[in-house]
């Protein structure tokens, strides 16, 4: 079995709605931990110094939704498709009980996770994140979108949103970025423009501004831990303090002289702060 | 002049509704600092240790609102209704630029001034604060109301809402208890029963849930700063976090080992940090 993600081969598993989903499955634990991977990511996008750190202790299980990467299937254009997709895939693992961490896209998924079979998740973490309805994040400002929602590759566009604009975060990103794009074998399919197009779309459909919709995450009734880089500028902090007021039962913590990416520049700090508070549901 | 909130007496004015209204006013700078006090508190209820750490480098003006007091009339059972008391009082005195300092109850009459007259206000500060319509808020804790509601005075119900339930807490508390009555000349009128029942209805309608009425503070466009205690049991600390994810321009200090009453136990902080976020204005 592989002991680091930069050594854990791609599987592939098929689930009831015929979909053959590629996964990485790392670590050992009773109730494993499923990532949800941010806006046109794939599984190499997620730090390897992360998973690493979070599968010291856990078994962590990053997988590729539908139409994402090496999954096959068309990459669905709303949050709550791509939670249905979601959970097919944990479905297709056998798995009864899990804990979530949802990073950008992929906590807006987590949450609909929640809401939709809320006997599945035990604890929940959603990294950069927003409640649906919240007033100005109808699509991302042209900015954060043009740096990195364009056809072609943009290393300094995902550096310019994922990083703070300080030498100590910048330096954190080109780390980041080496850990990424280090792994040369079992890479896995870039994301297609498909993938892209669809999930702006579920972006823009989540941040049409609903107060009423506001109400939604007060049913999340599980312990969530609410994480986000103090300038970020994709989703802003202000909506990981919305989140804190209206979850149930939530804490919060914004990481300091970072932004997107904070759970990449941040790994160590905040595997141990996802693994302490997991570990008390344990 | 007095110069320090100990030896500031007592003075009238009357205002355009006919109001008779007891204020105290102490410190020199161009915008005043008007502040708003607590549920079934009068003058003497604000730490003369807060005011004075205010007062060293502004104008400070405290003053009982419609039937607190010793200012006449009856208080009105909404907060809509003392926001124009209050502004009527602000009138009174010339003042056509202001900041303000709500204070639980005050905090909920500071938004309502905000958003009923936008020009008066310069800069806000809601201290144990909570936006209208929040959900969870609607009256208070049945052992909050227990121990500040009642028809006596009940001290020790006061320490248990306003400080938290450690040593160094309950010390504090002490102390503030000592500094507020203290003052042994010219002092309050004792608040009455009738304005305890007004001012509960009106943090009871305050508090009637609805998501659609957390969009209105959005409408207050000048800078906040949202500041409570870690463990308020009064107005939990969520409803700082929910109004820092909803105004669009806040800034939120959560207080360690303090409670409702943090702005007492913390007086010299919380004073320091308020002249800072009013400096930048001046």
């Amino acid at each position: 079995m592989a002991s680091t993600q930069a050594q854990a081969t791609t599987q592939r598993v098929t689930a009831e709605n015929g979909i053959e989903y590629a996964y990485r499955d790392l670590g050992e634990s009773e109730v494993p931990l499923v990532l949800l991977q941010h806006f046109r990511g794939n599984l190499d996008n997620w730090d390897p110094a992360l998973i690493d750190a979070l599968a010291a202790e856990r078994r962590v299980v990053t997988f590729d939704n539908v139409g994402v990467g090496a999954t096959s299937g068309t990459t669905p254009n709303t949050i709550e498709a791509m939670a249905h997709d979601a959970i097919a895939f944990v479905d297709a693992l056998g798995l009864e009980r899990i804990d979530l961490l949802g990073f950008s896209i992929g906590s807006f998924v987590a949450q609909e996770i929640v809401l939709i079979r809320p006997d599945l998740p035990r604890r929940v973490v959603l990294a950069s994140s927003a409640p649906q309805g919240a007033p100005g994040m109808h699509g991302w400002a042209p900015d954060v979108i043009g740096a990195v929602g364009g056809r072609e590759p943009n290393p300094q566009g995902y550096l310019d949103v994922f990083f703070a604009h300080t030498d100590s975060s910048r330096e954190a990103g080109n780390a980041a970025a080496q850990r990424i794009f280090g792994r040369t074998t079992d890479r896995d399919e870039p994301t297609s423009w498909q993938t892209r197009q669809a999930q702006y779309d579920a972006v823009a459909d989540w941040g049409i501004p609903n107060y009423a919709l506001l109400e939604r995450v007060t049913a999340m009734d599980l312990p969530v831990f609410v994480a986000n880089g103090d300038s970020d500028p994709m989703i802003l902090p202000r909506y990981s303090h919305l989140l804190a007021g209206l979850l149930p039962e939530a804490r919060l913590k914004l990481y300091p002289d970072s932004a997107h990416g904070f759970l990449f520049q941040h790994h160590e700090d905040f595997a141990a702060d996802v693994r302490a508070f997991l570990e008390e549901a344990d």
